[in-house]
């Protein structure tokens, strides 16, 4: 047997972990146990499958907006596993507006502004372009807000603001480097199909790694995800991103549009606020167990979650049991990429001890995730700070990418604990 | 203009290219083509999105099996873009029967054989485990089989037979581990939940790198693919990868079963049969343009296709737009996963003329895909030999990986264009 194998095998070896599994299997062992495992033939999916009827993991409502508008959406992140999102369960900020129901064949791309050649492309022709495929994830710039979340149950509420998908378009380089983009151009405005949302964005990051994506995960956009184009602007918070973009103006300064100066700068505790604050911090969260989840009884556990970064790549996870008296190195899955979700993970044999689970991530910048404290010390707040919600949007603690912690009771119960 | 961006301009620049896009750009660029993009807002899916009704993207029935039987469904690779296949566009090949409808609570796996420790697990205590994610193909040993494809119109019909996505699940080396495997073992026999199904593997590739799957692009496994729990054998032809895996057995040989006695042997033209063929061969094929696409005049293109090999990782993939006379180096999509589908792409500009486009891989190991020339010599047949329909399940021609050319005639159209 090789060593490789050994090594796993201690996790049952070490003691009382799966001891529960194995009495179970002797009892079973002469495969009565088994005879129960299916009713009948189930049905045949033709053109395009569905998931099982005994699969329930599901989107939830995090916020309303009313009657034919489109609620916030959050994404069942204690219930994926690996790095894709699959479109179904990616989460959904809108603003509000339900999506434009765009019919790909009659929408057009148009290029202008501060340019030589204004274009104007159908998908068709967008279709024939070089394209690229890169898993990025996006995140809402108020995930993990802990004036709304410190009280949150699950890691959906707190965390579900984040997803992962491949995206597959064309570089918004090539497009602009098609149009001739003169000299005294410094942002770009985006604007989307419906007409309800523009975003300003500085021509360096557009040229950068900036993509017009008609491809998710394999297949077209969906639709709340900005079918039939999107612009996905890698590590940078989830408004960046336009939906069913239509139009492009190249200018000489950000735009200033009425999302720009209402809801999306930061206010600071100061009463001033951060405007374009684009990019999003380096970040992690264990997703199982977490909060709402049970323990079935003491033994092993792998411990796993996301860790990702807007500044670049996830270098090493670690994860605490205690509360962050003490740390370990978690295990990163490969490949980790770049602006990606990293999924890691870590062996744990719980003793039926109170325990509090968290993780810590550094990226490839060296950006350590920072404990709240430590974010309460460079904004200069008191932590009593990130308890008190405030009126309307509750932005004020936008980019909050502290480390977030779940207590395990003995009774095997998992709670949100950034409060304990 | 950065260098880089000057590059990609070129596809442009140099010639008609993109001319006639840029023609329809200037006579809208007052933006009024804009003004149809959409009719009105789209509905909102709540906990499980639905893809957009203009998306038609669908699998096609390759084999019929009769009444309450699941027919064989072929990927639309065509349509896809990146690596990832969506669960519901995943081919699907069930031997004829429907997939059973398993009570995910009640399913149970055991592991027994010569095997110290006979052990059953719940889905839950699978969950518990150490669990790895991994990207990686599946493909049916009778894909691109030219017997029965050789014409065919579309690459789904003669490449459909494969998808790639990411499996998260348990290694097999670490139930075994667990379960302690007795000197005497050399292979294992897993079962189908539905009982229709057995297949034998053997024990060092068991140890190596299969995987017990519950995740499949972030979500469970679905219903065709194998729900609740799929055995994933990296590299190796579809058929080992058992669906809805209920008990796998440490055994001292192969069981040669029903269908290993019957169908799965590779009858070879001498009246032999190779038996336990189980690796696929480097291939590679392109997906866009391929048979049934109308290219929409001369101009800029990007060639785009896959490339695959059960031995390993795809090192390099050459394109020839002149059926074979001359290859140039195609770009491949990082990152480049070990028995994954790996996307390649490769400008073109066709300038109106007949031409035949084809793509040739070659993987880590060395191999290089071989020409129907090379690989009749290496079968000892007559080209002629892949053109004949066996009967009964056209077997004779498994394993064919071979180059395969799509003919561009000069109206635009593309074609099949294996026997031309």
């Amino acid at each position: 047997m090789s060593s490789k194998r050994s090594d796993r095998r201690r996790f049952l070896k070490n003691g009382v972990a799966l001891a529960g599994l194995a009495a179970g299997a002797m009892r079973s062992a002469n495969g009565k146990a088994l005879e129960t495992s299916f009713d009948n033939y189930g049905k045949v999916d033709l053109p395009y499958g569905d998931r099982s009827h005994f699969d329930h993991t599901a989107r939830m409502v995090e916020k309303e907006y009313g009657a034919g508008m489109s609620p916030s959406l959050v994404t069942p992140i204690q219930d994926l596993v690996g790095i894709i999102t699959p479109g179904p369960l990616h989460y959904v900020q809108n603003h509000g507006y339900a999506p434009p129901d765009v019919d790909p064949d009659k929408h057009r791309l148009l290029i202008h502004g501060l340019v030589d050649r204004p274009l104007v492309f159908t998908l068709d022709e967008l279709h024939r372009l070089p394209s690229v495929s890169r898993i990025h994830f996006l995140e809402c710039g108020g995930n993990s807000n802990p004036k709304t979340k410190h009280t949150a149950k699950t890691v959906q509420e707190t965390h579900g603001r984040t997803s992962c998908s491949e995206w597959t378009g064309v570089l918004m380089s090539v497009l602009l480097g098609e149009s001739g983009v003169q000299k005294e151009a410094s942002w770009i405005v985006v604007e989307s199909a419906d007409r309800v949302y523009t975003k300003s964005i500085p021509l360096a990051k557009a040229t950068d790694d900036v993509l017009l994506a008609y491809g998710q995960n394999g297949e077209p956009v969906r639709p709340e995800n900005g079918y039939p184009l999107k612009m996905v602007v890698p590590g940078w918070e989830g408004m960046a991103n336009v939906k069913y973009v239509r139009r492009i103006k190249v200018v000489d300064g950000p735009y200033m549009d009425r999302w720009e100066t209402t809801v999306q700068p930061s206010p600071r505790p100061d009463g001033k606020s951060r405007w374009f604050q684009f990019e999003q911090g380096a970040i992690s969260v264990v997703t199982r167990p977490s909060g709402g989840h049970q323990l079935a009884g003491p033994g092993f556990y792998e411990i796993t979650g996301l860790a990702w970064s807007g500044a670049g790549t996830i270098r090493r996870v670690e994860v605490s049991t205690d509360g962050g008296q003490s740390y370990k190195d978690a295990q990163l899955q490969e490949p980790v990429l770049r602006k990606a979700h990293t999924r890691f993970r870590f062996n744990w044999k719980w003793d039926g001890e109170e325990a509090v689970l968290q993780s810590r991530c550094t990226d490839d910048q060296g950006t350590v995730q920072p404990t709240m404290a430590e974010v309460a010390k460079v904004w200069n707040v008191s932590l009593e700070y990130f308890r008190v919600k405030d009126k309307g949007e509750n932005m004020a603690a936008k980019h909050f990418n502290a480390i977030w912690p779940w207590k395990v009771t003995k009774d095997g119960s998992v709670h949100n604990a950034l409060f304990t």
